[in-house]
């Protein structure tokens, strides 16, 4: 017997004929002997229908009242689904976040758990209740509601999985697993049966679509195995698990990671001079303004040319800002370009394999992509082109690094 | 400076601009110096489509989890109002049943107040906020979320208002006070400035419309001082409070109230025993029938009439009853008759007035409207008639009693 628990969120939820559904996957569970938490998120609309009414009202509404709106919607998708379960012979009890207690800081809209009381639960659990808990909410130390932000049933799911020490934190989702790259990109990408937690943080820019970065941090933090499987389709689904490092199946390469949304900043002709980099990225910070790769070339004549790139929908307020230090500190000019992309390869393994980056380049060499940037971590290696060679580039690198579907046979 | 409760049905909240115009009326009040406390049902619509979704699942859904979801209706109003308040520069702050808090029983869907909580609602007030209270709920020693029952939200209002010790409960509704009678009726019928807590509950065929009786019930057991107004016109409304004993103004009957949906059923023939009237009216008993005016005529020949009133929709299933009954103690048949009605004058004066009855008996005879049965209270006399007389009876006894308004000067 071991205990499981199980998030569903707006989508697979989002009729009364869905819910059902979930509840026969639950009683399924649940009748094999497992214990079950169920975490649910409000049915799909519902936030956005509570979020409309409060924006009649103010544009801005206070947040202590915009918590207690929208957690009524994961309120009532509870007590749903354990009428649900009963009417399936299943004991079944709904839990408010403030019912658990989940016990987070007062920071309205974007509450972050301090603590899980796992007394109540566990006491349900023992008498064979299967529990269902709204996600994304919880209370203050006061009892105010908290919500933690948009989509954080992922997050409830994990912190009560570490509580509760659960065997599996499976999240249930609209895709059946992790896979190598976009399948859409690349039509021959493979479902992974597992990934490390810290392989499925950096391959965020897929990921992110799958689960949230924050609670496979939590998940990663508390070591809580955590299983990636679609809401309506039988099937395995990604396990996302710590490193097995005796692994000597494990692929090098766990996938290729792509974002489009990229600008790339140059302010050229900068004088070379300490604190320099600080006097260009110090506005650009200021502003909220997140910078991701950063480039500084060598100088000649005094002079270097500074590149960075931001997300495309900051480019505008970035280049205003920029105007302003450039006449400051004597530079020549700055230039943009709206149209680049970046591609990482992503794995645990490059870590012990040298030759990843030099396969990487020459395999987007040989299809005749020029590389703009070029930045790396431990366990990742991304490239900044342009964005017309998008698609060829992740499809070169998926077969250069044998993540392709073997085809199968008619 | 006085401390205020206020509660506002689902119809005031029925809409967003419903809710501005509510926060308004709020607003004015505590800006006059007020202590404010707001109780608020579920926006109109609301809870009948939290129950159309669980009936999808389930015709009678687990009581624990109906009050889980219905509970939910009336905290998006507390939400919605803090938040319209707020945006008018008044401190507001929403509360649950749970949060105030407002200990029940565990009789989920139609649980009891047990006791209240005013610690966290007075430091708001202290502190210079508008509370807003989710009517309709509360929480068990478990803190399991409960509700009072449809409706339940002037309960709440008047429980808080007794816990707070409120100069006055103020209840916001479609009609702007309790009147003479119904003005539907009789067109001269009076708005009453004042009445008593007896009198109301007299009035109950009336005052349903109005007021919870458990609600009447309550405010009269703990004498707060109770006002009926209307949600969109200013006006005095209707102050419902303890007898004045020593107001000489007080006229004799407050008002003149009646039914329709009643039906008499005589058993006739009945030998006249001892444990007669047992043998009759405990089957009707058993099955929930309620009675409401008994006659047993004089008998002749050792046999008897008797005549009894149930409500117009329990006749078929009464008179079914009774014919087991008749062929069982030997009584000669069943008779029924829905086409009748009750009428009756209500007022504390007449405890210390002697007269009303005849007052009341020859207004009737002088219209020519035949007395069918008779029932009596300390201060209420109550006749049944043939129901086509009804509208005759209101209009004469209405006039005989001097209640009718002076017309207005044009």
């Amino acid at each position: 017997m071991s205990l499981i628990v199980q998030k569903f969120g707006g989508t697979s939820v989002g009729t009364i004929e869905r819910i059902e559904g979930v509840a026969d996957k639950v009683a399924k569970f649940h009748g094999e002997g497992h214990q079950v938490v169920v975490v649910v998120s409000a049915m799909s609309g519902e936030t956005n229908r509570l979020i409309g009414l409060a924006n009649e009202i103010q544009a801005r509404p206070v947040p202590r009242e915009m918590d207690v709106l929208v957690s009524t919607g994961e309120q009532v998708t509870t007590a749903l689904l354990s009428m649900a379960l009963t009417k399936r012979g299943v004991k079944a009890k709904s839990y408010t976040g403030g019912q658990v207690k989940i016990l987070t800081d007062s920071a309205h809209t974007k509450a972050r758990i301090q603590h899980i009381d796992d007394q109540n639960l566990r006491a349900d659990l023992e008498a064979g209740y299967v529990t269902v808990v709204a996600g994304f909410q919880g209370v203050d130390e006061k009892g105010n509601i908290t919500t933690l932000g948009r989509g954080g049933s992922d997050t409830t799911a994990v912190a009560l999985a570490a509580a509760l020490k659960a065997d599996e934190c499976q999240i249930y989702t609209d895709v059946d697993g992790v896979y190598t790259t976009d399948p859409r990109v690349v039509s021959s990408a493979q479902r992974l049966d597992r990934i490390t937690f810290e392989e499925m943080l950096e391959m965020a820019s897929m990921g992110s679509k799958v689960l949230q970065i924050r609670a496979v941090e939590f998940a990663g933090k508390y070591q809580v195995p955590l299983r990636v499987l679609h809401s309506f389709q039988e099937g395995p689904g990604t396990l996302i698990s710590i490193e097995e490092l005796n692994d000597v199946e494990t692929p090098t390469i766990a996938g290729i990671a792509f974002t489009r949304d990229e600008a790339k900043l140059t302010v050229s002709g900068v004088p070379d001079m300490p604190g320099i980099a600080y006097k260009i990225l110090g506005p650009i910070g200021e502003a909220n303004i997140e910078i991701d790769v950063i480039v500084q070339n060598v100088g000649h004549d005094n002079t270097t040319d500074f590149t960075f790139t931001v997300a495309r929908g900051d480019l505008a307020r970035a280049q205003e800002i920029l105007q302003g230090v450039v006449a400051e500190i004597g530079a020549k000019s700055v230039e943009s370009d709206s149209k680049i992309a970046k591609v990482s390869v992503v794995g645990v393994g490059m870590r012990s394999h040298a030759g990843v980056a030099s396969q990487m380049f020459s395999a987007l060499a040989d299809v005749g992509i020029n590389i703009l940037m070029i930045t790396t971590s431990e366990i990742k290696i991304s490239v900044i082109i342009e964005e017309k060679y998008l698609e060829l580039a992740v499809r070169a690198l998926h077969t250069a690094f044998g993540l392709d579907a073997e085809p199968v046979e008619e």
